[in-house]
């Protein structure tokens, strides 16, 4: 291939993702004002991924393959949005609409680098590694703290449960025993502080 | 340590760093809409570190340092904040500033993971290594597409002038070469399209 069409198309999808700062999630800021982009998070989630490393289950993850997936798992959501962790109607299609969006965001790639995106993607979303189970573990563990530090912002905002909040964080128990315990304990002193319904 | 205190200790420090979605820089938005935070610049520079590491020189950088790196690179601006990059009073004390800013930051970390952030960053700054020299290069290229594909918004904001720009870009022609003759490139089209004065 002619490199400078190589580069250029490398060009064109470094200026499709700058949407993803534009793509909000229901999380508020730590300090509550404003609601969080997409991007932020996931810087957020890449540095948390190192932070945490000590807690993730034995053997442990590769962390390159675990930040290389965070940073590139919400892109899809440029084209496909941010549906709510607990929006069961949003999810029945989830998937579909975001395999459009991986192909048309990933094909902006040169082929060898868009296919080792789609693969990171999917690898992601099938959850059966442990660089992808402990990727999803942090990505559970960061609305949580937003929610604890905003009081609850978004949870009370949707009228959130629980019971919906503990069903979703037992997917960290395998990767990262620490985290989940410590996740439970959050959410108990959540209800506690009444930031969360019982 | 006691575990549990070594938990805190972390979740301050991630607590902590959701500042950084607050820091605004001056470069815009690609759809010019409103300026950039650092957390959400910080994202894209991390995936422009994976999808342009082929114009490294060789010996290629360890992609894993350089993305630590940069995930990190600009905590300290929740002190210190964003000292523009044509802001020569500004540069003035800037590396005291931002060392302060380092010590109570990444101080909030257990020390041994503060101190791996304190000598990634200390990296970076002092630009010796190929990880920190390709780094670095990531985030001259950023901000010039950022003010290419908004006609030179902040250039023009700032009256900043080619020269100027050239010469802050000068340091990419090592590390990365074909990066440095396109960003060059960039800024001929810039002056000609009359984002960018001679």
């Amino acid at each position: 291939m002619n490199e400078s069409i190589r580069l250029h198309q490398q060009i064109e999808f470094i200026r499709e993702i700058d949407k993803l700062k534009a793509v909000l999630r229901q999380s508020l800021l730590m300090d509550a004002s404003r609601q969080e982009n997409d991007a932020e998070h996931t810087w957020h989630l890449a540095v948390m991924a190192m932070i945490m490393l000590e807690y993730a289950a034995e053997p442990r993850p590769d962390l390159t393959k675990v930040i290389k997936m965070l940073l590139i798992h919400d892109i899809v959501e440029i084209d496909a949005g941010d549906t709510f962790a607990y929006d069961e109607a949003g999810h029945n299609d989830k998937f579909q609409r975001e395999q459009l969006a991986a192909n048309r965001i990933f094909g902006l790639l040169p082929s060898d680098q868009g296919d080792e995106l789609m693969s990171l993607w999917l690898e992601f979303e099938a959850g059966e590694t442990m660089e992808s189970r402990y990727a999803a573990t942090i990505d559970r563990l960061q609305p949580l703290l937003h929610n604890y530090y905003t009081c609850g912002a978004s949870w009370r905002k949707h009228g959130v449960r629980s019971s919906q909040v503990l069903k979703r964080i037992t997917q960290m128990a395998i990767p990262a025993p620490a985290l989940h315990d410590y996740a439970v304990w959050l959410v108990g002193d959540a209800v506690a502080k009444g930031y969360l319904a019982e």
